[in-house]
């Protein structure tokens, strides 16, 4: 994503810590207080400028959305939305995808969106892809029991990667797409990334992966 | 495929055993008499006029591939590519795949190649899909362990099905590509209706799967 220095996005942060919360190690295993409910969680890694967990709140009352995004310049365009949209089930956290472990416990999270992330197209660059394996050991640590990914992405390569990724993790795939906006999918939310490649005629892909509970074998 | 009636058809195919094999299930459990060697055997289910079979069988002389046809008035066009290619590693069937079992015993194939298998778009003809489980089940009933299956497509229906239900099945994606002739991939052979649909501008769809050894647990 594109970075503009935006000096005062620190201090606006950190006078809304109703929308972008300061303290999430605090809620570790129980976000139902901070929600005042126990509907399920449903976080996307990378959120971007947030458009899609806020949409997504507005649409799905009764699940409550956490939008993680690492660079202050652009996590503050979807506070800025959060601001304006005044929705009670979605929130922002300023943190790094990779230490999910210390906000969330076992079970914490429902569901796990990943749009759009960065495709890392190099090789050796894999490790840094959000479906490499240890991210997908990572949202495990973090999910329910037979937990899902959702996941679309207009790159190709990286969609390529990650259907074999979560085949070697063992997951299930339930739903692929390979032109999300020519599909029978009802209800799609698009992302500020989307929109942009969208519109120049890239198709969209989607998909569903499950993790499987597996039998352990006394061998 | 459009059908013309060719009447001569049948008695051409007769007077060719050494293309078209009259007597497969003798050959159960036993092709290499029929190949007088050892080497692995490939299998085509759907095999059209040949094309794809007869190509590779040039290009891999240390591989016997096995074309299955169940149209007289296609096969046909496959055996007069045989009989101008005059190879000893590829024959036909003129057989329904759907009598694999009758003419190998298990082990007897090491790879299944599935190439623009009629898509079957409507839901109440899922089961016809070539790649629809119980086809799955078939295909592994007379691979190797850990035999695969090489797919490709250029219905995004069919493809998007079959990705769902090699994962279903427990099978390993191990390659995918949604764009083979903008790939990386070498050494591709076209079939007829790839050279026909990719002239259209449509993409191909390709994927490699693999059929696991379970574990069984004893539970
Ligand atoms: C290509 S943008 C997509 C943004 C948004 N999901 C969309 O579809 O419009 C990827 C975003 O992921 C963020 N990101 C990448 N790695 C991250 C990580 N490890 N933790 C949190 N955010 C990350 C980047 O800062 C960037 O804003
Ligand atoms: C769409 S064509 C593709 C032909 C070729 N593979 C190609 O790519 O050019 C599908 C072919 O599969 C054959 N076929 C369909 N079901 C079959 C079955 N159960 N057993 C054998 N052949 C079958 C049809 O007769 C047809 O020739």
């Amino acid at each position: 994503m594109r970075l503009r220095h935006k000096p005062w996005a620190k201090e606006k942060i950190e006078e809304h810590p109703q929308y972008v919360i300061p303290n999430p190690e605090y809620y570790h295993g129980r976000w139902n207080e901070l929600f005042e409910n126990n509907n399920p969680v449903h976080i996307e890694v990378g959120t971007g400028k947030g458009r899609f967990v806020t949409e997504m709140a507005r649409a799905n009352p009764d699940v409550n959305y956490i939008g993680i995004e690492l660079q202050e310049s652009v996590i503050v365009s979807a506070l800025d939305r959060l601001i304006e949209a005044e929705l009670s089930n979605v929130k922002l956290l300023h943190t790094n995808g990779e230490d999910l472990r210390t906000f969330f416990a076992k079970g914490d999270v429902d569901r796990v969106y990943l749009n759009f992330s960065d495709p890392w197209p190099k090789k050796r660059h894999e490790k840094r892809r959000l479906t490499f394996e240890s991210f997908l050991k990572l949202y495990e640590d973090v999910l329910v029991d037979e937990g899902e990914i959702h996941f679309k992405t207009d790159n190709r390569g990286l969609f390529e990667y990650s259907l074999g990724s979560f085949s070697r993790y063992g997951m299930l795939l339930q739903y692929v797409s390979l032109d999300l906006h020519n599909s029978e999918f009802a209800g799609n939310i698009m992302t500020e990334y989307e929109e942009k490649f969208s519109a120049k005629g890239q198709p969209i892909y989607r998909c569903e992966v499950k993790y499987q509970s597996m039998v352990t074998a006394d061998v």
